[in-house]
């Protein structure tokens, strides 16, 4: 499968990654290797990478907690201190191995030390493949709310390979198909039918399509100005509910992917009723969510709560919530102000 | 006093600063502009800043406490959650006045408060207008090692006002004067016998000075591959020795000046050793110091624990403390190794 050059970096897939690690090792002459990972992929997928790895360089490994709730300043501190006291340098590399916590925080604890260090990423789950590796986001929560401290920075490479598909559970694959469907419906309705009508299709093309199209929209936005906003399809009313999960001691969270499916759903309503989106095309949304993701149940008690943490959004401005909605497929309106009403109407659309 | 261009930003002097910050954030549509500063600067600056700021938009003061001690991630954290909670967004603009704890720490947070935000830098102190002003370097300490987590992130503007020199101690201005002197036997030996020589020199033709050979500097050499490796010239060990007196909890805290005096004497020495400087100007060196600084007394029973410290200097690699060393005034040499008995031996000198 051939790389991807992304907008200042090559994303390179299975075998051909790890040679170009190899000659990125020896060409830049690095101090030491910091190898970033968490509990689980130190245990299932260390073991895989390793054997790639060419290079007589020290080696060291950083062990985090996973999970969302670790990927905050505090665990940020932690590695920083940890590379500190392995004697950590401007010429060390630091390879996150894990999913989207690990190559998040890793790019933005990399991109902090001592004004900057290289990293690379190694994504280990769909979603980190098909989302957190390509764009050159970085970045942790504060409290519940999402990426609120991070950088645009750009790894030296990413790696994906499939073979670290083995080590996830099937709630994970899941988690990353809803940003697959989220390159669908706001870029390639091909690709939306495709995952609609299920005709065995391969991972490996669904993970480089995925990066091929939002590389496409990365290098003609980079900073999130205009046309990139629609990767945040879902993700406005997605992230609100996710971090109401989060933040809600008696509910189990919900991954990334099920907290945004649902927020496309609810996304998709709002554009109908305020761009006049297909009907039709809603309930092919709302169709193919549920045929992948368990239903949930929004509890009226809780919406106010979720609007409450939808201030937090990124893309607000003058405490104003901007959501990106579609006329249709393929064709978006970004900054669109949506009444609260039919906010929580949306969310009915979704329960009922 | 005409403004100076620096390397994407500009540097504004006295009145005309004011005028150029009103006609930014017309220009930039802001929402909110934060006011970071601490108690002192809150007290004494910020009464002399506010009647020169022009705008209707809502302005919000966040205040920390002063002091490098509370240059950290914790602090950082604290501002982030008040603007949070103060509805901070993508549009909102944070004004550092201070000194150098106030528009490093600032720089920071505002470069990564939702992947990045304006920022302008008012420095209030002798020591952050010649230094910290010019260059976009921002950070916080890890611990007690400076300036361990940052970013290279330009301001939009900095504005110079020496009305503030009124509201800091003649010890803070001494603090800044040990930069202007690293100018002057980096760059510009004239600048150092002008000092030396104490000839009612005027404080703002010392600024602008400053300011313009930083500029030059940084101008070639932004990310500080060579050339600008001059600007750490008596850092290596001068940081070592401001970060030991602040991890001893028994001694009085050194001044950032008072310590790179020091750090300049002994790297003078250094430098006569290895690299011919010539005696006389080692002692020009210490002449000048002596005239300004009250002598520290380095005790022999402290120099493990100074030498430990310079194994986390910024520009190590592999382990190796790299110095910058000069030939003569404005003739250097970057990455120099320094025997540790050298080191030893130019503490001693200092002392005797």
């Amino acid at each position: 499968m051939k790389s991807i050059k992304a907008v200042s970096y090559p994303v390179h897939f299975q075998e051909k990654g790890y040679e170009e690690l190899s000659n990125l090792i020896s060409n830049k002459n690095y101090s030491t290797l910091f190898i970033l990972a968490d509990e689980n992929t130190f245990e299932c997928c260390y073991p895989k990478f390793i054997p790639n790895l060419k290079t007589d360089i020290r080696i060291e490994v950083i062990e985090i907690e996973s999970g969302e709730i670790n990927k905050n300043l505090e665990t940020c501190a932690g590695v920083w201190n940890a590379i500190t006291e392995l004697g950590g340098d401007r010429k060390s590399l630091v390879i996150t191995l894990g999913g989207g916590v690990i190559t998040d925080l890793g790019g933005f604890v990399a991109s902090c030390y001592k004004r900057g260090i290289d990293f690379v990423n190694i994504p280990t789950t769909l979603l980190s493949m098909v989302d957190a590796s390509v764009g050159g986001k970085t970045g942790v929560d504060l409290g519940v709310l999402k990426n609120q401290i991070g950088l645009f920075a750009n790894p030296e490479m990413v790696i994906v390979d499939t073979n670290y598909l083995e080590t996830v559970t099937e709630r994970e694959i899941k988690s990353g198909t809803a940003e697959i469907i989220k390159y669908g419906i706001t870029y390639d309705s091909k690709l939306f039918y495709e995952i609609k009508n299920n005709k065995g299709l391969d991972i490996k093309d669904l993970i480089f399509r995925s990066i091929e199209i939002k590389n496409e929209v990365v290098l003609q936005d980079p900073k999130e100005q205009n046309l990139r906003k629609i990767l945040n399809f879902g993700h406005t009313l997605g992230h609100a509910i996710e971090s109401f999960y989060l933040e809600s001691e008696d509910k189990e969270n919900l991954t990334h992917g099920e907290a945004i499916a649902i927020g496309m759903v609810c996304e998709s309503y709002i554009s109908e009723k305020l761009l006049g989106f297909p009907t039709e095309k809603v309930l092919e949304v709302k169709d193919v969510v549920l045929s992948i993701y368990d239903k949930i149940d929004l509890l009226k008690e809780d919406f106010s709560a979720i609007l409450e943490l939808l201030k937090h959004d990124k893309k607000n401005v003058n405490g104003q919530v901007n959501f990106v909605l579609l006329n249709d497929f393929e064709d978006y309106k970004i900054d669109c102000k949506v009444p609260v009403d039919l906010i929580i109407e949306s969310m009915e659309f979704y329960n009922n």
